[in-house]
């Protein structure tokens, strides 16, 4: 059969590519690349439909390389397929391509950043639902290694997927044995990932990676079962060259210079076959452009109302007025109030249970084919997935999260459900906007501004209901803060947020009787922070600042305006220095030093100099 | 059967405490506590052995209750055996009780703090593990909720238990069937479950959880097949209330007094039952103290090194010396360095593969047992386990974790291997020591203060190999730092650590040239900050600093001196603000500006402004 001679013929050359790229780079994977070889001729040359002239045309079968070290056969399939030079495959790793060491964005047919493993399925089972609201025929393909399957997102994404019946994604596991320091946990035997997939509720099956034919027919039973595939494939790591293959210590290592010659050697001269004619095509399919409302109605809020709550409300509004916006819960939507959308459009909503890794990858998947996905869980566990935060930085993906439940203020449920660290979490990712309303009307404010932001935003809202402090029609723009009460003669300035805010008006109205003037900072957007404004400020009120978070001392409000104002202010800053306990959440302001009486003892202090 | 009759009584006393508590507390999760009633009942006063006087007893079985939201429900069955007052349980949830609202090792027979889902079978592995290495013939229990089945480190850590062959560990899920906002995935289809346990190699049975003989039976069976065994019992939420029982809706909410009431009419009066009878003691058993050389030898290191190796040196010397000091690895020991005592010492050593959360859960365990658990990876995956850090940090824990790979300084790899933020992720936890060596002395210092101090220590070490700066002797005390060439009329001071050092060094020589006298401070610990040193010597330079790290704005170094320093410096603070790329790592110090020319830079304009 000419057409398996041909993709082998094409994996041969994938081989040589990955092999010559990372001797001249000097570093990467070439083993994971040559087990991987087959797989990925199959797949691009074989089974997928795609359009290599535009990677944002909603025809292709996407594709996403989980085992993102195998970066080099990637661009070598990319390469073969007419879409980037082949000579460029030499710049691999150059501070001046955009073939990085793993693949990220940069390179537009990158749709989401790997290289963090594990992650890939449920960036997948988020493109495949996306493909299914987009009614599209389409598919999605992810490329991953055993070894990484020992990650628990993996079996997140693989139970989420069977339970949205996702019969249009597909893995294929690049079982080849070896991981970085060790061999695998199941090694070669893949009956055990069989039976763990199975379990999983995918439809799972055993091939020989290397045998084209078996690969081939793995790959064209796909999706038959109704199913979620998990095609499992034999092979071994460093394949096709002797002294390489199915050997530990091999993994991130280039060639040598004379181990590439002999290699080549083995490997013969690079085999003539034109990729390209075995692309196939993908059906013809248009995405009907949903339209969206420029913005939402506002809501006259009144009565005291928790931001989580409004967040809600404003989620259910914003999804009303854009079909895109779709949400992700990790089984808490009635304690971050997202249940209102996903009552309101059960379609464009998705239970994801108690899984957030899983959550967040979903979200990017979904990001990548141009939805607006939002997700909200209690903010202490988005630590769970920090990670694949990170990753969504790298993949430059516009996605939404909300962490509610912050700080001591939430009560007697106790530390483990306090989100503490989240300020500092996503305060460090660059070019993350992090908003952190105070009533319900910034709160609202906060929900159309990130949908109206091209990028991550972080909202942090607060378990207890809070008194309404702006009308509806108040604007929070990015980078903006709100100063209260101001009046000359103020002699400091007190910068909070969210719950602090109404500590510290509590607290301006306790000083007042005393003759003791400040004004109030509501530093609602936290990241970027209004440096010019708090500098103006409290330069007016004699350098003279308190600042006060319900969040822990490192990566905080606090240290955000230290360093925005270094060296031009003398600040205190109140924020929660040890590891709290339950109690009651007017008890536990007061116990770690947050209350409207330490800021008043704060500003006391600094005003008596 | 009168032993199955008491049981059913204990199980009912169980109930009616847990609905007592909450209503008094105001809060709680009442009906996850009545759905795992018998299988409390039945664990604590059927199969496990334990001594209830002495919560350290090294014969104790151990008991980790996964789903911590459940804590009511263990504060009752602590009543029960005695070990604390009946009438203390309306104490639940105050501020001046032990009896949180998830549990915490502020009650001493919690030994890992739970409530974010998903993580006792992890600490549970660890502590088996440790029951393993103190040759005890004691076990480990865990009970889980079906809802956190969902979570990925539920399935990492029963891959790592049966590939460990932890007989001694068994897992009880309790099978409600709802989770809080949502029926969970597999609502009552409890062969679903059994599915997934039998395929990652465990026991799996499935019996009635609220049938105490069945229950008996099913937990008399654990470990007799050679493997970690899981008890899947199948149960309703609120079981024993007509009225909540099997009920959405229910999660997370206390009965008012009225609803109690009905309850506890339905439930009958307080059964008479002396449970503390039914407690099967343990065989007496005596761990071998092991017995610690105080330090270990130091290295005279005068090549240049890099970090990461000093420390897997240290870490094997520190083995060699102390017994109670063990491994995890997540399959990156050869890149850590964690390889020489993995090779050394096999049985003290465990390999977690590419499973981070599991494998700080496992430490978790471990250190909950004595041991003194090191575990590294890259600092970039370290986030993976946030959520897991989090919650050691309220377990108190006594771990040790090291992040390698950290910066653009990694080069070529690419972003996504680039650990940027692990500073801010660490420094947020209160307590936590940072160190941050920059030469192989230091970091060799780093590994035996991290071993002497108790509690949380994170080292953070660096890929390429950096010039030796310090004597074979030198100590590097927990919130110190070094002062390097300091002389007087020195015009700024660069505070720097790891890597930078070595740039700011370079800066240093650099300026000289033209006249410009800098001292650079070595900022080893940067969590506590050496504030006082900082303080002095930025004073005695005109208050001048500029601050360089191989870390991200948010969080990192300079955000802790601007904040220790606030108002009293002018500082400039460089650091990696924008998303990193693939390149050699001296191109990216230069395109990120943390190099020596940007240093330079920095404190010409400060000298001149």
């Amino acid at each position: 059969m000419a057409r398996i001679d041909d993709l082998r013929k094409i994996a041969t050359r994938l081989r040589i590519h990955s092999l010559r790229m990372t001797t001249a780079a000097g570093s990467g994977h070439p083993t994971t690349c040559l087990s991987a070889a087959d797989l990925a001729a199959c797949l691009f040359f074989g089974e997928m439909r795609w359009n290599p002239k535009d990677p944002h045309d909603p025809a292709n079968d996407e594709f996403v390389l989980s085992k993102g070290h195998a970066a080099p056969l990637l661009w070598a399939v990319y390469a073969e397929a007419g879409v980037i030079p082949l000579q460029s495959l030499l710049d691999l790793r150059k501070i001046t391509s955009v073939l990085e060491g793993h693949p990220t964005p940069r390179m537009p047919w990158v749709k989401a950043a790997t290289g963090s493993l594990g992650q890939g399925l449920s960036v997948g089972a988020g493109m495949a639902l996306a493909q299914r609201l987009d009614k599209s025929p389409a598919r999605t393909f992810v490329l991953l290694g055993d070894g990484e399957c020992a990650e628990g997102q993996v079996w997140e994404a693989a139970a989420a997927a069977s339970y949205w019946k996702l019969r249009n994604l597909v893995a294929v596991v690049d079982v080849n044995r070896l991981g970085q320091s060790d061999p695998t946990m199941h090694q070669h035997d893949l009956q055990a990932l069989r039976r763990k997939f199975a379990a999983f509720g995918w439809d799972a099956v055993v091939v020989d990676g290397h045998k084209i034919d078996r690969i081939l027919a793995a790959l064209a039973g796909a999706g038959k079962a109704g199913k979620p595939t998990a095609v499992l494939a034999r092979t071994l790591k460093g394949k096709g060259v002797s002294f390489i293959a199915d050997k530990n210590g091999w993994h991130g290592k280039p060639l040598k210079a004379d181990e590439l010659a002999r290699a080549l050697e083995e490997l013969g001269c690079l085999p003539e076959v034109d990729a390209k004619r075995f692309i196939h095509k993908p059906r013809p399919f248009r995405k009907t452009k949903a339209v969206a409302a420029p913005d939402f109605p506002r809501t006259a809020y009144k009565e005291k109302t928790a931001t989580r709550l409004a967040y809600g409300n404003a989620l259910l509004s914003l999804a009303k007025a854009d079909p895109a916006v779709v949400a992700i819960d990790g089984d808490v939507k009635n304690s971050t109030y997202a249940d209102k959308f996903f009552e309101a459009f059960p379609a464009r909503t998705f239970q994801s249970f108690i899984a957030e890794q899983n959550m967040v990858g979903v979200g990017i998947g979904l990001a990548a084919k141009g939805y607006v996905p939002f997700m909200a869980t209690f903010a202490a566990f988005l630590t769970r997935a920090h990670d694949q935060v990170r990753m969504a930085a790298y993949s430059f993906a516009n996605i939404k999260l909300c962490g509610s439940h912050v700080g001591v203020s939430i009560g007697e449920d106790g530390p483990s459900q306090m989100g503490l660290e989240d300020l500092a979490m996503f305060r460090a990712v660059p070019e993350c906007v992090v908003l952190y309303p105070s009533d319900a009307v910034s709160a609202e404010a906060a929900v159309a501004t990130a949908a109206a932001h091209k990028g991550m935003v972080y909202i942090r809202t607060t378990r207890p209901a809070t008194p309404v402090l702006y009308a509806a029609g108040e604007v929070f723009p990015v980078g903006g803060s709100k100063v209260l009460g101001k009046r000359d003669g103020d002699q400091a300035t007190i910068v909070a947020a969210g719950i602090t805010v109404h500590e510290a008006l509590k607290a301006r109205a306790e000083l007042e009787k005393t003759g003791v003037r400040v004004r109030v900072i509501d530093a609602y957007s936290v990241a970027p922070l209004d440096a010019a404004t708090l500098g103006r400020e409290i330069a007016e009120t004699g350098g003279r600042a308190v600042v006060v978070e319900d969040h822990f001392a490192g990566g905080g409000l606090g240290e955000a305006v230290a360093a925005a104002l270094a060296g031009k202010a003398a600040l205190k800053h109140l924020c929660v220095r040890e590891l709290p306990r339950s109690g009651k959440p007017d008890e536990l302001l007061e116990m770690y030093g947050i209350s409207a009486s330490h800021i008043v003892r704060a500003v006391r202090e600094l005003v008596a100099g």
